[in-house]
């Protein structure tokens, strides 16, 4: 039996490698200007200080750095973690406990695996975060999607659903600069979807790596800090304001998922590798983070206004679009019938690429008539350059 | 119904954290000799010439150590690894590939994620790697235990398992200084042990974190080198002969199987970092990596020799021990009816700490008789001053 096909279980058996990923082999081989990305700008990352800071530690005190760590994270880090986090009201340390994770998907993923069994239901965003769709469906749980509005999930759509599923374990949602559409929930929206977590009983994954690269208008506050019972996991992450190849993110949320995330993480990497949270903590203690943060922002905040005004001269009007106020994405929708995947192909001929809908979707199979653009990576002259040659191919498709 | 302690996944719910890390926590406090870690020895990580491939990587060509990486593995490294693992037997390019993963914990817990449904057999050594153990359990696997002999796994025992339960999935065996007896299993019970998973049809997990560290005798083949179909899951690590911290391993495995363990590592932590993985490369590349292994080797082997004279010196006649060809643990047994747990408590007091039996079986709760000594951390002159100090405690219990 073990032979032939079916060694697999029937959850991870059916999953597919994240077709984001195929993309980039694509794109990867010509030169082509990449609106495809999903990182902040890597200039923008702070190497040098680390070129000092792994020298540092790696001459004078590198034991602990290369040694095992303990599996809740390297303790100043973790420390320092917990006081930003208070500071922005997604720790309390009355009914939380914190963990720093190998990054946010990690994250994610080990809250999924302490409380998905196969079956299980989560409702998702329509469209959402590719790994996070997987991760669940790794577990075997059935995702239930609902649209996302200007200002956030579709509420009638989400209590539908928990009407209609009892199986349903917790809400998935990037509420601020979602990823893709760069979409921001109203505050009021999250104060009644965490009304309706509560009336049927389910938790929310609140997961919110951009939350922090604000540009643009007032910061309206997490669901996780209207919480007051500790229904809201809460996933976050250095990747998108520092750099995300160190791994390096947290979940925080009420003390029991914690120690049940801790328990599983310790099974899963042990802990995340120590010298890169020394990278992290040390460059936070010895540099001004907030005003690396705020610089990150702004230049973010430029190429997307100029972004922007390129798409509004270059783009067909039947081509709308969203129009973010922080983190690294627009959203564009062409007319029903486009078939995004198609655009992508004859896009990358013309030496453009951008991420198609379909792979945002708990149906990745289907066609979609959306694409996402990322506005951090590519530099300015790129952006005028790209955004009219996209311009000039998505004409060809209204 | 979520806000209850019913929450969790049945298979998490059950999880215990990993007794030897709240051994640590208690052992940490004071001025104590510890033969419980099971790391190499820190002096002997190459942290200097880390300091500058990191300086460098880091001043010269940083984006591509900070950025996203491929899930699969930092290419340079990638191939590096099976040009070692071809060289070693446990990577045949017809059948097999291979992936870089976050320590060979991870290749276990991710071979396990992908095999493994709810009700699932895993046959395990008795005693065996916690850690191991409880990634089986994270998926709600029944472990069905097998006794290990002088020369490995009792054949029989598996034998008879494999009859009477038809749900098992794989035996996971460390075959070489095995984790905690030190052990080594001979090629006849290898070939034998092979020949019964065709029988039965089932997978062997393989690991071989020790293998390399051998000071005595002769070199034995690994299982993965005897496989010409695809039936042994291979996990190695970097982890013993460089440093742990950095968490880099990999898993060599049927294609089909790595496949599998490429999209559950996708959604688990999108990748291992790269700058860790540049870390192992350069390394390797710039140094004598063999050399470096070699004088490891060495150094443990003098203090396994001066752990064991001085234990035939002062240990009651009634504690049997292992006498390993390598790796970096011995195996103690006291008489029938001694608690080891107690034993501990009693050792502690005494400035002198080892792990107990009972966190390396299956039921965790059951009193064991058996003890695991480290000698690759503790200086020699520790070593000396520990064991005498031990077998006072140990006279008390015979």
């Amino acid at each position: 039996m073990n032979s032939n096909k079916d060694i697999f279980t029937p959850a991870v058996a059916s999953m597919q490698a994240s077709a984001i990923r195929e993309i980039f082999k694509l794109i990867a081989k010509d030169d082509i200007i990449s609106f495809a990305a999903g990182i902040p700008a890597p200039e923008l990352f702070p190497a040098k200080q680390w070129a000092k800071i792994t020298n540092d530690v790696l001459t004078n005190t590198p034991a602990p750095a290369l040694v095992y760590g303990v599996t809740e994270g390297y303790v100043p880090l973790r420390e320092l973690t917990k006081e930003r986090a208070k500071k922005l009201g997604v720790y309390n340390e009355e009914v939380d406990e914190l963990i720093m994770t190998s990054g946010a998907q990690q994250a994610i993923d080990l809250s999924a695996k302490v409380l998905l069994e196969v079956g299980d239901g989560v409702i998702i965003e329509k469209p959402s975060f590719i790994g996070s769709l997987n991760a669940f469906r790794s577990y075997g749980a059935k995702l239930y999607d609902v649209d996302i509005e200007d200002d956030g999930l579709n509420l009638s759509q989400v209590e539908e659903h928990l009407k209609n599923h009892k199986n349903i374990k917790f809400i998935y949602t990037i509420p601020t600069f979602q990823n893709p559409s760069g979409t921001t929930m109203s505050v009021n929206k999250r104060k009644a979807l965490l009304e309706l977590a509560k009336k049927y009983d389910v938790f929310i994954l609140e997961d919110n790596p951009y939350g922090e690269l604000r540009f643009k208008g007032e910061a309206v506050a997490t669901i996780k800090s209207m919480d007051t019972e500790g229904r809201v996991i809460y996933a976050g992450t250095y990747s998108k304001t520092l750099a995300p190849g160190l791994r390096v993110g947290f979940v925080s949320a009420r003390k029991d998922i914690v120690d049940r995330v801790v328990v599983v993480k310790q099974v899963n990497d042990v802990h995340t590798p120590v010298l890169n949270q020394m990278m992290v903590y040390e460059y936070i203690k010895n540099y001004d983070y907030d005003a690396h943060i705020q610089k990150c922002a702004n230049e973010y905040g430029e190429k997307c206004a100029l972004m922007i005004s390129e798409m509004e001269k270059h783009f067909p009007e039947e081509c709308t679009f969203t129009r973010p106020d922080g983190g690294i994405f627009i959203l564009c929708t062409m007319p029903e019938g486009v078939d995004t995947k198609e655009v992508l192909g004859d896009a990358i001929e013309n030496k453009v690429a951008f991420v198609p809908g379909n792979t945002f979707m708990a149906d990745i199979d289907a066609p979609s008539n959306i694409f996402r653009l990322n506005f951090s990576v590519t530099t300015k002259e790129s952006i005028t350059k790209g955004i009219k040659i996209l311009g000039d191919v998505l004409k060809k498709y209204v």
